[in-house]
């Protein structure tokens, strides 16, 4: 089967801002072997609106929209898509309600403008939307099938997998994606290109891709087939000789990110962590914290920027930042033994170092920083040079910390579970 | 002028890329008053590529496309326009010279395969490219201009900006984009629209488009004419009766972030802070360091997660937790007028909540959130609910943290700055 997408929006045809929701709908539209063959992106504008989802309709069967939903006088595909379909739009009082709870449970009366979203064309299915007021829309008109969805992806995501994917797993053919994901740490993206790409080449039915983020690697397999088995036998093959070459420098085969994997290997383990942060301020405990069932394992941490706040809240000797440098191997390990410390965890990280975009000098340029983990077994350590904007110093820098916790078990955790690599199971 | 844009290539309709090339663009052409009005997305498919160019060609003047212009049998863009156009393609041998010598120039030989590129159709303008093998194309047919880029950003756009610009300045009248940008904090859309729509509608030449992100919402003014000075008069008195209406809730008319406001603030005024955060786990420190020259404002911060830290870092009594509870606003007072004490900073901002998914009672549910502000003047605090996840309240409570700071500024400055509000000059 074959889909478009159109997401609508003025605000999507500015410099600033475009489409992304389309990468989600396509991944979730591919896995139910369906293709996307074609995206617009149209503006609140009701003619060229219409006019997306007229030419849309006489080329697939199936069209999801995303925005345009809300209760604004701009939000125009509700009523664009009804009068395209000749459909008149009734107004749903359960809607009204629903949306009038949501108001009342943040101690809020609905403003009247919001009514505008409880207008369902005849014969259109409204979908509920615990997220936000706008609800979705799905319509069947003959064989051909539109969603309409809300813009806010934290809004979309949710209402796409739990009430359009069963209505079209219900209707499309038995051929599937079948995905893994694997991410790398610590490696360049033409360096792992070149290990992997003499082992992706032996499997010409599997779609590799290989996308480079800050700090990380992804690499993305992917097969359409009716044969479950074999897509398994297949994917599974080829993403144990990819584990085989880049070893230890994976850290998920399921695509989660590095806070999350920590989080994992911290809580198995039964460790806990805090953090002495300078120029990530406060990003590596953010990250740790962001994961649900945080409280487990992370303790607490220090952003300590000024020198006296290093030594006051993290024992770093004033005399050391004197003659070593605030951003120095030396002061590094101070910040993670003193965090340790001072919050009584298993592991303490000490980060520090010159994100720029001043205060770089020719001995230590703007890029570089030191990060040491302590931990019972003693102090590690590592020095970097990270390429980039303050922002992308301090995202590399926390996933580099992040990784050293992770490379600690792969080690630490060796003598005690004879071999076998923790966290992998 | 009216543009679409067209991204060519089956790569841009997976689930990992998608065309990021239009953000530049469109830039460029809005800055000579060139609106884009669609953004289509097709694959290497020759019916649905010609049915993309054929539409946008009966609906704008300009068409600028990237993509489809290399050497294999999936790139069919040069053919396919110069067939929808009637022109046959013709070889240009100074071209396949270019591209010969381009290929010698790294010690290779040029494939072949390679002289599909030299093909240009009749009365075409061909465009240099010293990037890449792939030459651009210029096609004036009647009114209509066409457009045809290589894909790779780093050909594109020094393709762009060297060769398409000069031609179209020459051609577009002097009708220019004029914007402002004006963000609003604490208020809900609806609310915010409910509000600004009477004004808005008053000025019909501007368009007004209400944009909502977590924590705030953004309203972007926009208005194309050749008049700058009736722009900015119309601009200028649009945006000031929309200061009138929201008042203090506008943060910036520069489209900046929060943090940044109150960046600039804090500098102005030669004020520090400092921060003890429980459920934000670090996300204010972030924020507040993610600010290029922060260490002249941001002193440092804590995360204590643990009620022992809460006591040990912050000086919060155990007896307090104990008696009203970790999550309470004399626990948020105490974070903050602790942190302020221990940090020597201007203000002490304390935060205690409830981010979720799991830990809220009846008496406390999810998104409960305790904020206090301490100050030489006394402790602010505020007590909230945030609605949506873990991440959604995580956000907003930096959000109304860092706006307590602001709103500070608004009250507190009043004396100093004789009732004029500081930090909107």
């Amino acid at each position: 089967m074959k889909a478009e997408i159109i997401a609508v929006g003025s605000e999507l045809l500015t410099p600033d801002r475009t489409d992304t929701n389309s990468l989600y709908l396509t991944q979730e539209l591919n896995r139910l072997g369906i293709e996307v063959v074609r995206k617009t992106i149209v503006g609140d504008d009701r003619q060229l609106l219409a006019e997306a989802f007229r030419d849309a309709l006489n080329r697939v069967p199936l069209i999801i929209s995303s925005g345009g939903l809300g209760p604004t006088e701009d939000d125009l595909t509700r009523e664009t898509v009804a009068e395209l379909l000749g459909r008149k739009l009734v107004r749903d009082d359960a809607i009204v309600r629903a949306i009038e709870a949501r108001f009342r449970s943040f101690g809020r009366t609905m403003p009247e403008i919001n009514v505008r979203q409880a207008m369902v064309p005849e014969g259109a299915e409204a979908l509920d939307n615990p997220r936000g007021t706008a609800p979705g829309l799905w319509i069947e008109d003959g064989e051909r099938m539109v969603a309409l969805l809300p813009g806010p992806p934290r809004e979309l995501k949710p209402m796409f997998r739990e009430q359009i994917l069963p209505r079209l797993e219900r209707r499309v053919s038995n051929v599937r994606m079948f995905a893994r994901e694997l991410r790398v740490a610590g490696m360049g993206e033409s360096h792992v290109e070149q290990i992997v790409a003499p082992i992706y080449k032996r499997y010409g039915e599997v779609t590799t891709t290989i996308l480079a983020a800050p700090g990380e690697v992804q690499l993305h397999l992917r097969m359409w087939t009716a044969d479950a088995e074999a897509a398994e036998r297949t994917l599974g093959e080829a993403s144990e000789a990819l584990e085989m070459a880049l070893g230890e420098r994976i850290f998920t085969k399921k695509g989660e990110p590095l806070e999350e994997v920590v989080a994992r290997l911290l809580t198995m383990n039964g460790a806990t962590i805090a953090a002495a942060e300078s120029c990530t301020g406060g990003l590596v405990a953010q990250r740790l914290t962001s994961v649900a069932g945080s409280s487990t394992y992370f303790l607490g941490g220090v952003v300590c920027y000024s020198n006296e706040l290093k030594s006051a809240w993290a024992d770093v000797p004033a005399e050391m930042i004197q003659t070593k440098g605030a951003v120095s191997a030396e002061v590094a390990a101070a910040l993670a033994e003193g965090i340790r410390r001072r919050a009584g965890s298993t592991f303490g990280l000490g980060i520090t170092g010159i994100a720029g975009p001043s205060g770089g000098t020719e001995e230590k340029p703007v890029g570089t920083v030191h990060i040491a983990l302590a931990s019972a077994g003693g102090i590690k350590e590592r020095a970097l040079r990270f390429p980039g904007d303050r922002e992308m110093i301090r995202w590399q820098a926390s996933q580099t910390a992040l990784d050293m916790v992770r490379v600690h078990y792969l080690y630490g955790g060796a003598a005690k579970s004879a071999g076998k690599e923790p966290g992998r199971g």
